[in-house]
C-alpha cells in the first residue's frame, strides 16, 4: 500500500509474482470502502487465476503499519486513517476469509530479502531503506525485531549529529534520516554549492530544485562535487552503520531503495567509514550488500513474505 | 567466573540458590586444569545435596563468552584463555556428564532478570551493565540476541560524542563506556574539579584518585558539583538510551551493577534526557527500571537462568 496506489499479487514459494492486479489508495473516505475494494479486487484477481483454496495467506505492506497489532496508525498519507488505529489485518481477513498479516514497507523488505532476496539462509541482518525517508527492518534469530508496541526499527531517526545537527521531519534535530534520505543529499548538494566556489554541473540546474538523481547524473559524469557529496554521505552511513552492529551483530547490512541504486559512489565511502569507525571485535565481520529484490516488485514479493 | 574466582550454585525454578560453591579462575595454567576443577567442584556440591539425577543443566556466566558457540574467546583476565578460543561449554559437558550453556555476564544478567528479576513477563528489553565497563543484554521477542558470531549487545561501545569525544579502553574516541561507567564518572569527576572553582567536598580527597563511590557519597550530603556530575553522566545516558529505543522498542531499560546503586541521583536526569531526545513515537512507552536480582546473587542466578 503506497499513498496512491495498492497493489498486489499472487506469489508462489519461489518468488514469482504469478498474477497482478492495483486499486486506488486514497479515493475512499473510510477505511470499511477501501477495504471492500481491495477485497473485491483480491477475490477477482483469485477466481481469475484458478487458485480458490490454494492461497496460503496475505501479507501487506503498509505505511505506519503495527506488525503485533495488525493495525495501520495515524498514517499521514493515507486519509482514512490518519487520524486513528484502523484494524486492517482483522477488517481485510474478515472481508476475505484468508489470513492476513502486516508490516510496515521497511520490515516487508527485510523478510523479503530473507525469503527472495541478499539476506537468503541468514539469521540477523538489518535492511535500511534509502528513499524518500531512511528505514529500517531488523531480524535477529530469524525473526522481525518488533518491539513491545509494533513499532521498533526507526533507525533513520538515530541521533548521528548531536550538536548543530540538521532539523530532521520528525521535529528533532541531527537524524540520520536528515542527511542520508533523498532529500538529505539535495541539501548536502545546497549546502556544498553555497559553501564552495569550485566548479560543478549541479550549478547549472538553476531553474528548480536539486535531486539526489541530479547528484547521481552529475557523479557519473565525472562531477567532483557530485562524488563528494556521495562520499560525504557514505561517511555519515558508515558511522551510524557502525554502531547500528555493536546492537545486533548482524551478518549483513543490506541497502534498499532509491539511492541505493547510487551503487559504489555510495557504497564504497560507507564500507570506508564502517571500517574506520567499527569496535575491533566485529572488524571485517559484517557484509555490506545491495537488495537483491527487484524494484518494481520489492512490494509485492516483500509482503508476500511475512506468510512464507 | 570473575577474573579471580568462579561461583557456582544450586538453583531452583523459583529462582533460590540451594546450594553454593567457589573456586579460584586463574590459578590454572591451561583449561583442562580448569575444568578439572570446577567439574569436581561442581560434582561434590551435587552429590552433597542429594540433588543427583535432577540437575538440568549448567548455566555459566563468563567474561568474553559466545552463546552461539559456547566458547571463551580471548578474554584479556583470564590467563588460561586470554590468546585462544576455549570449547568451554563442550569442555563442561564432557567432564560432568550434564548439557552446558554459556554466555557473557551481561547477557546472564538479562536472562536472570527475565527468569526472576524486574523483567518478568516481558519479551522486549535491554539490561545495560554500568560497572567498571558498560555492558549490555539485549532481549526481543523472549530471545536474547546474539548476532550472527555470538557478540551482539556492545552497546557500551556506541559512540556519543562523534568530535572530541574521550579516548575509550577500545582504542576509539567517544565510547559511552568512556562516560558511563565507574571509571568514566570518576574522570567527570577530576575535569569538573579541574575546570570550575566552587567548592566541593570531593577537593578533599587529594591523597588518592577520586572514584564513583565518592561521588555518590559526596551528592548524599548535598554537594552540588557531586549532583551535577550524576546528570552529566544520566544527560549522556538518556540520550544513548533514546537511540537503542529507535533500534528494539523495549518495554524497559533495566540498570544493573554498582553504579546503578546510585538511584535517582543517577535514574532523575536519564529520565529528564530520555524523555527529552526520544522519537514522538516511543515517548513515554519504555520504562527504566532498576535491576531486581539481589547483588551478590546476580552472577549464579543470571547464569542459572540460561538452562531454566
Amino acid at each position: 500500500m503506497g499513498g496512491t496506489n495498492s497493489v498486489f499479487g499472487i506469489v508462489n514459494a519461489k518468488g514469482e509474482i504469478l498474477h497482478r492486479g492495483k486499486i486506488e489508495t486514497n479515493i475512499y473516505k473510510t477505511a470499511e470502502e477501501y477495504v471492500e475494494a481491495l477485497s473485491a479486487g483480491i477475490n477477482t484477481m483469485i477466481e481469475n487465476s484458478g487458485l480458490s483454496g490454494q492461497i496460503k495467506g496475505i501479507g501487506m505492506g503498509v505505511p505506519d503499519g503495527n506488525m503485533s497489532a495488525g493495525t495501520i496508525e495515524f498514517a499521514a498519507n493515507i486519509p482514512w486513517a490518519n487520524k486513528t488505529i484502523v484494524p486492517l489485518a482483522k477488517m481485510v481477513t474478515e472481508s476475505t476469509g484468508l489470513f492476513c498479516s502486516l508490516t510496515n514497507d521497511a520490515n516487508a523488505a527485510a523478510v523479503g530479502e530473507m525469503a527472495y532476496g541478499a539476506a537468503r539462509g541468514m539469521k540477523d541482518f538489518i535492511v535500511i531503506t534509502l528513499g524518500t525517508g531512511v528505514g529500517s527492518g531488523i531480524v535477529c534469530n530469524g525473526q522481525l525485531v518488533c518491539g513491545h508496541d509494533g513499532f521498533a526499527g526507526e533507525l533513520g531517526h538515530v541521533i548521528v549529529r548531536r550538536y548543530n545537527g540538521r532539523l530532521c521531519g520528525c521535529g528533532r534535530s541531527g537524524c540520520l534520516e536528515a542527511y542520508a534520505s533523498a532529500p538529505g543529499v539535495a541539501r548536502t548538494a545546497r549546502e556544498f554549492l553555497e559553501t564552495r566556489q569550485d566548479e560543478s554541473l549541479l550549478r547549472e540546474i538553476d531553474h528548480r530544485p536539486i535531486t539526489s538523481k541530479d547528484v547521481f547524473d552529475a557523479a557519473e559524469k565525472g562531477d567532483k562535487i557530485a562524488q563528494e557529496i556521495f562520499e560525504y554521505t557514505g561517511k555519515i552511513l558508515g558511522e551510524a552503520f557502525a554502531d547500528f552492529i555493536t546492537f545486533s551483530s548482524p551478518e549483513a547490512i543490506i541497502l534498499f531503495g532509491g539511492l541505493a541504486d547510487s551503487g559504489d559512489y555510495l557504497m564504497k565511502p560507507i564500507e570506508k567509514s564502517m571500517n574506520e569507525n567499527i569496535l575491533h571485535i566485529f572488524k571485517g565481520k559484517t557484509k555490506l550488500k545491495l537488495s537483491e529484490l527487484p524494484n518494481a516488485d520489492a512490494a509485492i514479493l516483500g509482503a508476500s513474505a511475512l506468510i512464507m
